[in-house]
């Protein structure tokens, strides 16, 4: 990772609230710094942060790998949750004390406190676990909408995915377990593959099964209990996602929603042309943008995950909480292979 | 090729229609042979074959490495005309003197007589050229719904293809021109390139470019004059379609119906992701397998096939009559790198 973190930059530092800023200064850095909290404008809301996880997509967004980047220097982070402090005369729909969301990727959430326009934001109840709420706007929602935009799934059917253990994978066996899909875990082999797999099935995993197994004729003995799967999630490329594609159903869908081996996604022609598979991609932040004006559709979704946490079927990753003031750990940590916790800062 | 041809085979032979069957015994071999033609049933139509083309599916299947493959030994060929000589009792839309094509493929167009179902049949209008006649139930089919079925293609929207310079292709490039949408077709670099260029430009391409022009600056030029394509048809496979991809629009489809480069598509993980392309395959015959009850797709398809032959805006592709006899050396041919003319079998 071309990531170096140092603790403070120069210039004028107000006395005000600490903030993650980063820059290209002259290499790639993360530095603490106090922001000044600008005033509350008519449709603003003043929030206090309380948590925000640290993604892959926060990282690729620092090193300037990503696909939308911020005008640096920025305040990093996309995700996390806080709580209303003062609204602005303007504001309508969000009161103090209410919890709220990024609506959107790019609000820079790694901050104690910030004002952001009343539309920036949504409003996700006060009584869930502040992990979960911290976690929600992107991994539940990218699980849940590729469950419901690709293939119309009916209970009984089943869903392939591979990186099962990234927090896309953990919610895509919780909403799928609440809604009787089955699924197929594939997992890279590991040291603590037994703890692993009982971890997914605890979460309500179907078969939690290794790269390896992908190839192998015991397949068959998965496919006598349940249909072959009609829909494959695909965070990974490479020759895994080749062979994860061969279980797929004629005219079934391949989402691919990342890239973690970073290896293009191969396809023998005899795939497209005598199986008709259909191979699609998936981006939170473009469906977000696509569905800026159907208001409808993002709330309805935040409304499904949000009673799916209340009634305890889908839980934050395992998360590793950590000051904020300790931050280079944390983002060291975030990107050692094999992490099963996701790093979240406590603001 | 894996391909033998002799002469005959023992075996008693009936005197009666010559036909070209092929078996393993012990080799892929291809023979002519008199074949006796049965006697009429009630809903059974007498066909003297006139032309029958010869495929690479032909190939392929009498190879034996199809998706399809008929019990051995058969009569090779899937597609071609006929005139009907005469019908069962039970015969209600076909009468003596009508022109036929396959309905399927799988018939065994090779020969020169045959009785076959009246369903196995559809008519074409006997006052089209013979070899359009004979040439288009695959490849203007083919053409016809990829630029139908993927996406909503208006008037001044583009196309990017590549072997554009084959049946398919040819069969785009027209049918695209006939509806206001424009071409970009991409072939290999060739010793007659020119020549090439200037017959595709004639049946209405609106660019030609080599494989290695997908890779250059001057790609830009093009796109200040027509837009970037929504769809892409791909019959290549490896880094030429690669190549191709990235000139699509986001959100366009590519659509993947044969693989000449005998490699796999290769697509990087962003194209997914961030330009949310689409990859689909397609096949006739499944197609036809599909709408086997929706005889009025396909009677319209062939409709409008067959008005565009008659107005002189489809043409069939540069072809090599050849008699039945010299099959042989038609076989030979056909396979035969940069051919830009199919054989004909004239029967």
């Amino acid at each position: 990772m071309v990531l170096k973190v140092c603790s403070s930059l120069g210039g004028s530092v107000l006395p005000s609230q600490p903030a993650l800023g980063y820059g290209h200064s002259p290499w790639i850095s993360v530095w603490l710094k106090e922001l000044e909290v600008p005033r509350l404008g008519h449709s603003d809301v003043h929030v206090k942060m309380l948590a925000a996880p640290i993604n892959p997509a926060d990282i690729n967004m620092i090193q300037g790998t990503y696909a939308i980047l911020a005008p640096l220097p920025a305040v990093a982070g996309n995700e996390g949750v806080g709580r209303v402090l003062e609204v602005g005369p303007g504001v309508t729909a969000l009161r103090p004390g209410d919890w709220v969301i990024p609506a959107d990727a790019g609000l820079g959430t790694w901050r104690t406190q910030a004002v952001f326009p009343e539309a920036s934001l949504l409003q996700v109840p006060s009584d869930i676990p502040l992990l979960c709420a911290a976690t929600l706007s992107v991994n539940p929602c990218t699980a849940y909408r590729m469950l419901a935009d690709f293939e119309s799934l009916a209970p009984g059917d089943s869903v392939i995915q591979n990186a099962a253990n990234s927090g896309v994978g953990q919610a895509v066996i919780q909403i799928a377990k609440a809604t009787g899909i089955r699924t197929i875990n594939v997992v890279r082999d590991r040291p603590d593959l037994p703890k692993l797999v009982e971890r997914l099935k605890a979460l309500g995993a179907d078969h939690v099964i290794t790269e390896d197994m992908l190839r192998k004729p015991e397949m068959k003995e998965i496919f006598k209990s349940i249909p072959k799967p009609r829909l494959a999630l695909n965070c990974v490329g490479g020759k895994s996602t080749t062979e994860m594609l061969r279980h797929l159903q004629p005219k079934g869908t391949m989402v691919t929603y990342g890239g973690m081996a970073k290896q293009p996604v191969t396809v023998p022609v005899s795939a497209f042309i005598f199986r008709d598979v259909r191979l699609r991609g998936f981006w939170m932040t473009q469906w977000k943008k696509d569905h800026a004006h159907d208001k409808e559709s993002l709330s309805s979704m935040m409304d499904t995950l949000c009673q799916l946490v209340q009634r305890g079927q889908l839980g934050a990753p395992a998360c590793t909480t950590v000051p904020l003031e300790d931050f280079k750990e944390a983002l060291v940590a975030s990107t050692q292979p094999f992490t099963s916790s996701k790093q979240v800062l406590l603001l």
